[in-house]
């Protein structure tokens, strides 16, 4: 079982925020689709475009997330996410870390497994490739 | 402690889905937000925006969600929510369930708090109105 | 040349709107976006995902949008989208009328292709199909 | 009247796109609000959040907007966004180019309208305050 982190930074924008004034909440999980597939791009040196051309791949849908929302954040915040990966056998777990001028505002957890389409072109799970695994080894 | 319920249909659209044609689970979340608001009016027979009239009342926001993707959907598909909300003090929990032809698809559950505006216009949590859970006891 | 219309109804939500209370306009594209994929399956009888299955097909996109913004919508609102459909061979426009109680809150015109893709994957565009003209002239 | 640039990166995200594997063109807009506020952030040295704080303000809400497609961009791709501003009395235009490795892909242009709420909270046009565009003119 490997692990491997990546942090960057985004900011929040006035088109993610509602009536209220603040994020909506829907938008977090944007963020957070959008880190862990940077955390592959760090790794592999590819994007996820580049993956579907060099793996066995269709993707790694959701299969459970959790998530806490302790402070809000608005338009014009430049937070920082945080995430770190566990690999299992063909699924994998992302811990993200939102956080804005040190303070955590969002922590969530997912589950997510790696698919690749079957001869009827149905997403099936599959054990993630030992050369993706390698590369988050280094 | 009250509880309630309520149903409603759903479609998913082309512009919800992601390159592997499957939704792309954030919009889960924005079908979810508009259950729960839906949930209220349909209680209070009054819209979220009346809400904002009618009562000591600034939002409810998330402070936490679990979801569970066990089946995922695409365009066309038109699903079914279910939604039921038990009510605390000042926050409330609302449990949903996406169908597709009677299987599920995701389970979700949602803690939100009861928020009003302090007078430094801070959002801070306030206890649910008794005009509120009133509507919701019928 | 043929000319088709359809009308739908669709709720403004909360997490359509902005800080400013109204809705933030990338959300009226995704309202024509899929007013203009019913008009099909209105025509057609059939969803997006089937004239995938069913047609030389792979998509409609967009080459031009205008789009006027005369009167604000916000969350809780039902409007009415009133959609028509002009062909030309590879091309169609449509013009839609988005309404609240009776007056126009938004005015959109939108070019779109047909397309299928070519043996290298590419997308290019295509004839729209007599069955599908067809269709649309009843 | 006076003119300012700017320009900024932008990643396509895969949450940014269909079916198709392209860009979902609701997307766009998204990309061309954020860069509109981005103009004013680069020319008064502060954020939209910070702008409703400073100036006599209640956004800057869309009245036209006309866009055109020319290549479609998808998910890893870096695309640059060129935004430039021109000043009416009240209202403003903005050109956005969408480039991809120095190809255009998006041409847009909007006109908004600078609004304030009146004493009922009802939002309308107001002139550009001269504090405002002096900055731009610098």
């Amino acid at each position: 079982m490997s692990t491997f982190s990546n942090t960057r930074k985004v900011r929040i924008e006035w088109g993610d925020c509602d009536p209220a004034g603040i994020i909506f909440y829907p938008r977090y999980f944007e963020i957070f689709d959008a880190s862990t597939a940077m955390l592959f791009e760090r790794a592999l040196g590819m994007t996820k475009y580049q993956m579907f051309k060099n793996f066995k791949f269709s993707g790694f849908p959701l299969v459970r997330t959790r998530a806490r929302f302790l402070k809000p954040t608005r338009f014009g915040d430049d937070v920082t996410v945080g995430s770190t990966i566990t690999f299992g056998r063909s699924s994998f777990e992302v811990e993200h870390r939102l956080e804005l001028m040190g303070e955590t505002c969002v922590e969530c957890s997912e589950k997510r497994v790696w698919v690749i389409r079957d001869t009827s072109g149905r997403l099936k799970s599959h054990p993630v490739p030992e050369a993706v695994l390698e590369k988050f080894r280094r």
